[in-house]
């Protein structure tokens, strides 16, 4: 750990693209990379809704490694014979090493691999999420919704860049501080952000403009983690999100929206994080609760007006090897 | 730890009574003896009240110990010099060790020490309150209330049996428990408990009878630390105290009856469990939340008639050496 207790995330990733004119030596394909995530990790939950969102289950298909791994990281346990059928690998770390044999940092999800070569193409999470709305175009789905249009980049980039720092991150520095100064300088930024968050979605149904983007999905990450894991795991407890009015009915919607809840899987989260984090939990033991059932209550948000889809539609049902076990399951 | 994971408590502690014939050794004699108490723990938090209750805050002194201990457990560390004034020792293990010099069991609070010889008396938690009912008589104030009332035993150890394994116990049985099985174990029995005393509750103002006894003040203890300490720490988190509404009514009543809330220092509470367990919080950080103010808030409980103090009145505010921090600060 840094000095002063303080929690600083790696962001040191393997920034190769995979884009439509193949500029990187990766050009889009059908059928070419897997998409490799866990459901547990909020990073790599992002590359699972966008992708059903953008109905790109065809053209890239998805990889899911176990909610737990050891210091050798993750591994595709929950697969028949603990082997990716489309990799062939039991730990995501082959394809690292596949590509760099020294590869010195973070074995993350989510990751992007070449099937034919079995080599790690991309884990750079904010960069994928991006590339399958910009670079995969010609495999969106018949009405697909722009997630990241042109003329609301900037704010985005802006609403999302405060997001990441002491929300999405932000979890994070409060639960792994290992200093008390660090953690509480870490549970304020979070609280009045959220307290921003709330005013801002007060009169909006979504965060920017009126339709789902990207900022809404980074956003949703976290929040549909809070109270299963973030409120009593690290430490984020002045309310849980069930106590904030705006956002709890904020991520209800998104959450019963298709595309999101559909990716959700609230027994491998709580799973991964208290079993993995064994210097904040050292028995791991994993709580039984909080109850969920209140994720499918209205949330009556339709009166704020938006249109999750823009002029496009909401994705259909996913397929079947990847639905995610239902609520109260 | 014992087989399977599960929590023992080791409840052989020093059975000497005080009473007023002084059969074993020990009269009632006001000014003679001085209970030690520390905020942070349940247990002592029953004498606390009860003391104050009753009014013999004059006839027996209290000391506080600190919040924090390291394993040669409570000390007088918030006192002047790290002394307690009175008895002049600078830890509890002192009186103990007076006592039985190989004492080989937990220092525990609350204990009641003989002051002339510096001696523990007793540590009999569940046997301090009843007897401060029932043998200090000749020196309860004016207007106290009958805590222990012949006519109502039964039915108070009847429902205190079932609050002591389920809640009281039931707590530290999910927090301590180093098995999954263990821990599911109590979190059920808790959580099952915690609905029979909803359904309760519900109808009728207090546990036992139509006014405060005994068995208020034993299920008070643990549901005021409930949000601030076992929901997150202990993992008893299917819901938050204020996310079940008859006992966060029951709570919040006796939480603004005199001689409940002014007992409670939630600061000292949650720097007790956090910083002590280290074997289930190993950084030692202190969570800033929950929000207390609510605790404050209307709790419409007297729709439901009784008398909290019966026949008698509620005591006045405590004495200057003992006030607690006002909420919120």
């Amino acid at each position: 750990m840094p000095d002063q207790g303080e929690f600083k995330r790696d962001t040191n990733y393997i920034f190769d693209r995979i884009t439509a004119d193949g500029r990187d030596g990766w050009p889009v394909e059908p059928g070419r990379y897997r998409l490799v995530i866990a459901r547990a990790c909020p990073w790599a939950n992002r590359a699972s809704i966008v992708r059903r969102l953008l109905g790109l289950e065809e053209a890239l298909s998805m990889g899911l490694c176990g909610p737990t791994h050891d210091e050798r990281s993750w591994t595709f346990d929950l697969d028949p014979g603990g082997r990716d059928p489309v990799l062939g690998i039991e730990r995501l770390q082959e394809a690292f090493f596949a590509r760099y044999p020294d590869y010195p940092r973070g074995i993350t999800v989510p990751s992007i691999v070449d099937v034919p070569s079995g080599q790690v193409v991309t884990n750079d999470f904010k960069q994928i999420t991006v590339d399958l709305s910009l670079e995969w175009g010609a495999y969106h789905r018949d009405g697909a919704p722009e997630l990241y249009p042109e003329r609301l980049r900037d704010e985005i980039e802006d609403v999302a860049e405060k997001v990441f720092r002491d929300v999405n991150n932000g979890v994070y520095k409060a639960g792994f501080a290992t200093s008390q100064e660090a953690y509480e300088e870490a549970y304020r930024a979070l609280f009045s952000r959220l307290d921003w968050l709330s005013e801002r979605l007060a009169g909006q149904r979504y965060l920017v403009g009126d339709t789902i983007t990207e900022a809404d999905v980074r956003l949703f990450t976290t929040l549909v983690r809070f109270d299963a894991v973030y409120h009593g795991h690290f430490k984020c407890n002045r309310q849980k999100l069930t106590e904030m009015p705006v956002l709890w009915a904020y991520a209800r919607d998104l959450f019963q929206t298709p595309g999101f809840g559909d990716t959700i899987d609230f027994g491998q989260i709580k799973e991964h994080y208290y079993v993995v984090h064994r210097n904040v939990n050292p028995t791991g033991i994993v709580p039984l609760g909080p109850e969920l059932a209140g994720w499918l209550t209205p949330h009556g948000r339709e009166e704020l007006g938006g249109r999750p889809f823009g002029d496009g539609t909401p994705p259909g049902p996913p397929p079947a090897g990847e639905r995610v076990p239902e609520l109260g399951r």
